[in-house]
């Protein structure tokens, strides 16, 4: 799919202008005159950008802005805001009002398209996987509420002998996180001590910093796996566009001159360390996304989809080395009728405690799963018959010996639950095509041990 | 943690020189002088990346390289050779054993440190999630056997009027994606249409394709959606070497030089085609280890960790609209007695089909889940008694209207299997702090529905 760009501008100049500036990057522009163009637009597709114009007094910028970010559907749209923006207060009240950056007319062609492909890069890992939407919000990717400003810790680059920018100092001070001030030189060592920022602003206006210097600064942020992820924003002298859009295409996070106010670099610092909380909190999501995909949610034990292709490389692994390996399958006696006595909760609590004393009974390169309702996988790698049979009667013993807890809610003293478990055992080292596997000798055992009278372990006997 | 990089070369000005060209990016240098001395650094600390010395007929570094992919947890350290590396046949040779890059001596610090740079970038997004071992093999991240030629398509980009490099042309003819030959305006309009590559060949040594264009090509095709995970190798002029770092920095995934025969040419177009394919796999495991989490694996309905919160958000829903919804559990009746006689292989079965036909039968913005063994949850926003009750007799009457199969082997004609459900239902438009939640009310109506007989449906009194 092409690059949706709109193009909102109520002066018609304007809008040929921005449409021009941007023509060499074949997006498919989109053009509206009026807000309720924007809106017929906004429809048809959704845009990934957005170019705002704004003149003074810009009532229906602001307006146009306000409906944008209480959108659900469109309030990650990126806008930058073009204009004749020299006023500090108008910048900073169209930052403020949702703008992601601002150009300043005339526009300039090689930087505008930087912070286009700046903005359009910026889209989060978790959008490109393509997840459905009941996952995201299963995930809780969609959570609200944490506009205030997140802490973090900053890091201002300065060459060595300058003074830090007048505009960063009070800044500093305000930020929850504090500050420190590095030359360049100093920030490569800290990196490569691992104790890095999460923000860095990067002072490319001072003297003494070439711009060879701060493009190499920028990719080695971007190289490091420490500071990979971090937030980078530069400054630069007015007027130096073409290292501002290199800078931009190399991965700084955002610009600002050295010329900016402290609410204006204050506010893009505030919006920069939200934005890496956004992208570290969705990593971390992702990542407890597939660590659960191979968990069973009640009682934290691996869960059938992990449990057969583990026990397929362990006996696998068995065939290969010839030392046996031990699978059993345990089923909790009568289960359904702790459930229609006791109730679901008791149900699910007996399985979460059946599950610690079972995990905690096993040797470390065992595998515990939950298989299904009331049944369970051990596995375990290179373990004779004597230590199979002891660590099945280990866990049977384990389950019997101790009552569990029953959840009668209103009920002073709940009655306690005997709970039982019956266990099939097999032992091989490696399993023949047409004869029963590993899993269904044991599931074969179990069903024994049922007939026999339950509570009890059996062991299946070795294949010819 | 500070990146790691072994020099492992044997002649002692060469480690001196390598040394010092990286010295200002401040990495944590180690070094070796013989094969022994390298494992027992590699032992010490993993390194994140290896710059490994070469002189012909360099039997050492060859030796190096195989033993080093060869060991599965050490195959993924990128490796640069540095040396003398004009011969054409020691080139290929050395980047057929496993090297990554080559690194011509005398080194050019800038290039070799955004060689570096580059291959310390390319670290999988996987990785980064920090997933436990188990998990990364659970999800089969650590599959094997794709070293083949990887199919792609390949666009080579040449200057308008331009012809292609004579190296390049029977490069092309030997690709199985086939390739075809664009100006960088015809790219432009190509990746607008979203109809991109695999692979971009950009010939930045060609006349009329200036440092910058090169440099913004490399920029929009990182930041554009249909082309972000594209790779990309350009062609340099020869001594070009601070073009050809910034290019890496910029995201270019390798380089040549213009003399570049077409065998090392070939090679590293199959190399770049194949990391690009594993990086697509990866994505795509990552989307399945996310969607897998809130999904059961044997019936494919969402799992217990989805179903309970969105439960609380459709009732959180009907309270804020003040409209009805209704919540069903529903029970397998005797399950365990399936499972007792016709084993699990048919109890599997048995959940698999009646998960099928709950889904079936329920409207689109309903929800089913499997939240226990056999027990199963329906959540109807905008629901009111009489379309409930009509609902759930439709899912009791759609279980008991026609058997199941069994699943005995060796049995000619298995058995049809009986299976019926109960259901209790519950509505509500908000549930009040202290009394019984919807969920709780509908599992006391499946309670009474059990009692009362089983096979039927049971409706909660609505609350006070």
């Amino acid at each position: 799919m092409p690059a949706r760009v709109l193009i909102f501008d109520p002066t018609v100049s304007s809008r040929i202008l921005t449409r021009a500036a941007l023509a060499e990057a074949q997006y498919n522009l989109v053009v509206a005159e009026s807000s309720a163009d924007a809106q017929v637009e906004m429809m048809r597709g959704r845009p990934d950008l957005i170019l705002l114009g704004v003149v003074a007094p810009a009532a229906g910028a602001f307006a146009f802005l306000a409906g944008l970010r209480a959108d659900p559907q469109r309030r990650g749209i990126p806008v930058i805001a073009v204009g004749r923006l020299s006023d500090p207060s108008l910048r900073l009240a169209v930052l403020r009002a949702g703008a992601d950056d601002l150009c300043d007319r005339p526009v300039d062609p090689v930087l505008l398209q930087a912070q286009v492909r700046r903005l359009l890069r910026r889209s989060d890992s978790l959008a490109e996987l393509c997840l459905r939407e009941e996952t995201h919000r299963a995930l809780g990717f969609a959570e609200e509420g944490e506009e205030f400003l997140q802490p973090g810790r900053v890091s201002v680059v300065v060459p060595e002998g300058q003074a830090v920018l007048p505009a960063v100092v009070p800044v500093l001070d305000r930020l929850p996180g504090g500050g420190d001030v590095l030359d360049p030189r100093s920030l490569l060592t800290r990196i490569g001590s691992g104790d890095a920022a999460d923000l860095f602003v990067i002072d490319a206006a001072a003297e003494g910093l070439r711009p060879g210097e701060l493009f190499r600064l920028i990719a080695e942020l971007r190289s490091r796996a420490s500071t990979r992820h971090s937030v980078q924003i530069a400054i630069v002298p007015p007027d130096m566009t073409d290292m501002a859009a290199m800078a931009l295409d190399l991965g700084v996070d955002d610009l600002v001159s050295a010329r900016v106010r402290p609410a204006e670099l204050m506010h893009r610092l505030k919006a920069l360390l939200l934005q890496k909380h956004r992208a570290d909190r969705a990593r971390e999501k992702l990542r407890r996304g597939v660590e659960n995909s191979v968990t069973d949610p009640l009682t934290g034990l691996y869960n059938r989809r992990y449990a057969l292709p583990a026990l397929k490389s362990v006996t696998d692994q068995a065939a290969r080395s010839g030392r046996m390996a031990a699978v059993m399958v345990l089923d909790i006696d009568h289960f359904k009728e702790i459930n229609d006595r006791f109730g679901h909760a008791t149900g699910d609590k007996v399985l979460e405690e059946v599950a610690r004393r079972l995990a905690a009974r096993v040797r470390v390169g065992d595998m515990v799963a939950r298989i299904g309702g009331e049944e369970f996988l051990v596995v375990m790698p290179e373990t004779d018959a004597e230590a199979a049979a002891e660590a099945a009667e280990r866990l049977r013993s384990g389950i019997e010996d101790r009552p569990f807890e029953s959840n009668r809610e209103g009920c002073p003293a709940p009655p306690p639950v005997r709970v039982t478990l019956s266990i099939g055992v097999a032992l091989g080292a490696g399993e023949r095509p047409g004869e029963p596997t590993l899993f269904e000798r044991a599931d074969a055992a179990l069903y024994s041990a049922k007939l026999a009278g339950r509570n009890m372990v059996s062991l299946s006997r070795p294949a010819a």
